[in-house]
């Protein structure tokens, strides 16, 4: 199942037995108990609904103040209020979260936005004050335009996007259906190509676009740049964090999910299903195969062609012992050829 | 005492003495000394102002064309300008530019903002240009909102608070008295929370928001996201520096202080007083206690107990003995064994 | 030739002939055939122009669908479609792109952009919707304010400058000629400055200004703080990517590069014709000489006095491996220690 953002459920009428039946959960409990909020196994409150994922809460169930919860037959035991009995809880939580997120404006055009007279806005569309709407763009049924945002000439926006407040989409790109861009994002800037010239840089004008597939997530301030003469493209049911760096004509396979402060380089491709966590860095070039994980703050200098695990951090050391070890890391290539020379002799 | 927005002088009128009742500073010189503008020691000329924070610059003193310093009083002898002697010529320093710094218009709400019919606005508020406040907002006392910010619907915003052109408030946060928030910065976007699902990643909606205490400090492009149940908290008196990533449900201690470029990702506590420094990386669901220093570009990839000072970081060197020092690092495990082996045999 | 945005041609009348001449370039083949389109060798098709610039791809220009390239006499024979024979096919790329660029839309000020009263535009100057120029700004001739854009009070703006979407340029800052600055990016935000008083961190106003050279770029999301007394200033010719933060106090020389999600801290001195790669931080207080490399996600933490390269960081390895060798990491003083003991008894 894909949830779409037209399940928007009426809060005061959300019953564990209603709720039951859109997770597809056994309910063992009351059906018309009514639910008013979602919360964490401790901070939960009575008509609250809570969820174990992880085990290691299960102590804190039976103390729990929730009047339902979410979780796996194996711990339907641990607490007496009424229980949905499920396989995932964890998905089953993303799933309830949408019913308890508010309800956006629909079908509402600001009118202080400024639309060019040519713009195609299918119908249930929202656009928010002081946005602007760029000549000959357009923009797919019931998508959400926030307050101060900028759609370029010629941008295609797809249906049930939702762009948010002061994010800027340049023209010509691409953003598919059911697509989220955050805040101060930027799409399509232009790619940082340069030539070297007689008398300094001379621009090289980036002729492509960014094109977003379906189910993409932008952060917040995170740049996607457009391609120099290809284009820069993600795939869908990419999620991108905050603040990320995507170069011009990079390429970003299906559901791949990269935390905040990554930046990738031009033209490097990533495969589909990979997770890069936060603040690695990615040189341009490379080609980073499918089901590739790459730890925290990692460097990825070279192309990987094996699925797997990869990392390159200093490990975080006390001041005065990292002051030592940095000391020796600058010899340690005459440290192993002693220890090499040592290794003969003895 | 704590210096507050309403302390904003004439300019024109800011003579010797003036400025050393307002520093509670001793004055030997002429009170009647009319002051024009502040400068380092180096670039002063008459009619400035200049203090010695840092005995390295004392040697200049002598030599500057400053008309007033402020030092210490056991510099008072190293120069024959007009003196204020004061305990600590940094704080005064502080103090000293808010006297400096250009007026800010207040009272005035541009009427191209657009402004929802039911916010509340107090007394002495300015909105500029463009600006968007949507439904339900707070605007305390005295605040002064930029050109082309959005503020989403309900978000409280507290007395004396200076947002910045372009930046970002979303619904329901809450802004605490005597905060700045920078151009750019996004303060409650979505957290970055998803559920693995049969047919990719199914979104986590965030139903908490951000709360900053009062007298936070959010540099320009910096992302606070909101909690995903819980809220995402900066208690009082934080100061953040530019294009930070703050994640879902980060707790950061009164008074600590982060510089740019730093990402810290999702749950984690930071104690109070602490001091992080540029381009650190924090990982996940750590604690880290009171009075930490984090050295810049630092991995902190494991809660801190203890306080004091910690790094990582590979330190620069010429890449051709890089190139010879990465290679082995590669190998450093093994050229351990060696050398354990060694020491036995020798 | 310094190309400027009035070099704009007519894309339905680019023939090979005009183009040759544009670009001094000797041809062979035919003058009039009219050229709708620039693509790499790979994906160009009829119409096309193409280039090749690097040696690699020389074994694809015999297949290339392209009607006609760029290349250098040595290679003239490699093809028999209408040939561009130049010094240097990447320079001349750079300058073929600036002909197949979408035309900016010129001399309309959109109604829905709020310029103050005392604000000087000059002759042909574009202003995008709600975009906001505050008092006492001025614009030079045929720069164009793209949409949402706030230029604070009193800022000069140079000729020909474009600034993109949703940008901000604070009070008081200055842009020479030819800039161009992205979607985003905050210009002249305040400092980070700060002395700690009895209650807490007290803010040194920034008074300083940004001053920006003739033909900088500024990518998207960068930040470039104002001055705390003195200005920051990037000299002519300095091209900025994404993301990037510079502080207050910082100089740039002329012709430097730097790519995205670069940090550097404060009062840093950053000589010309350096080029700083990707993730690069770089501390506070350091002075960088001319023509420097420092390679991707290098941590600069002292200044460097002689031209060359420079790296520091931990080359990516699998996890396993790397969890091994980080905690041999930590031992490394240790280790060296023991390596040395044993050098002599040996």
């Amino acid at each position: 199942m894909t949830i779409n953002n037209s399940v928007q459920a009426d809060r005061t009428k959300l019953t564990a037995g209603g709720i039951a039946e859109y997770l597809n959960a056994e309910l063992i409990g009351d059906p018309e108990l009514v639910l008013t909020s979602i919360a964490s196994i401790q901070q939960a409150g009575a008509g609250s609904i809570t969820f174990l994922s992880d085990r290691k809460y299960l102590s804190q169930v039976a103390q729990t103040a929730a009047s339902a919860i979410v979780l796996q037959a194996e711990f339907a035991q641990a607490t007496h209020v009424t229980r949905l009995v499920v396989d995932d809880p964890y998905l089953c939580y993303a799933r309830l979260s949408r019913l308890f997120a508010p309800t956006v404006g629909k079908d509402i055009i600001h009118p202080s936005a400024v639309i060019a007279d040519n713009v195609a806005v299918s119908s249930g569309v929202s656009i928010g004050a002081n946005a602007v709407v760029e000549a000959g763009a357009q923009i797919g049924a019931d998508s959400v335009i926030g307050a101060g945002v900028v759609i370029g000439a010629r941008a295609r926006i797809g249906d049930r996007v939702r762009v948010h407040a002061n994010a800027t989409i340049h023209y010509d790109c691409v953003v598919g259906d059911d697509c989220e861009i955050h805040s101060g994002a930027v799409v399509g800037a232009d790619g940082f190509g340069w030539a070297r010239g007689p008398d300094g840089w001379e621009k090289i004008h980036q002729l492509g676009v960014v094109t977003l597939g379906d189910r993409v997530s932008v952060g917040a301030n995170t740049c996607i740049d457009r391609g120099a003469l290809g284009d820069t493209r993600i795939e869908s049911g990419v999620i991108l964090d905050n603040l990320i760096q995507i170069a011009h004509n990079v390429h970003i396979g299906e559901n791949t999910a990269i935390a905040g402060c990554v930046g990738i380089a031009g033209s490097t491709t990533i495969g589909s299903n990979c997770t890069i966590a936060g603040g690695v860095g990615i040189v341009g070039h490379l080609s980073i195969c499918d089901k590739v994980h790459v730890t925290a703050k990692s460097f990825v200098n070279r192309s990987i062609e094996q699925p797997g695990s990869y990392s390159s951090a200093y490990p975080l050391e006390p001041t005065r012992s990292w002051r030592k070890n940095a000391v020796r890391l600058h010899k340690l290539d005459s440290i192993a050829r002693v220890v090499k020379r040592l290794e003969k002799q003895c």
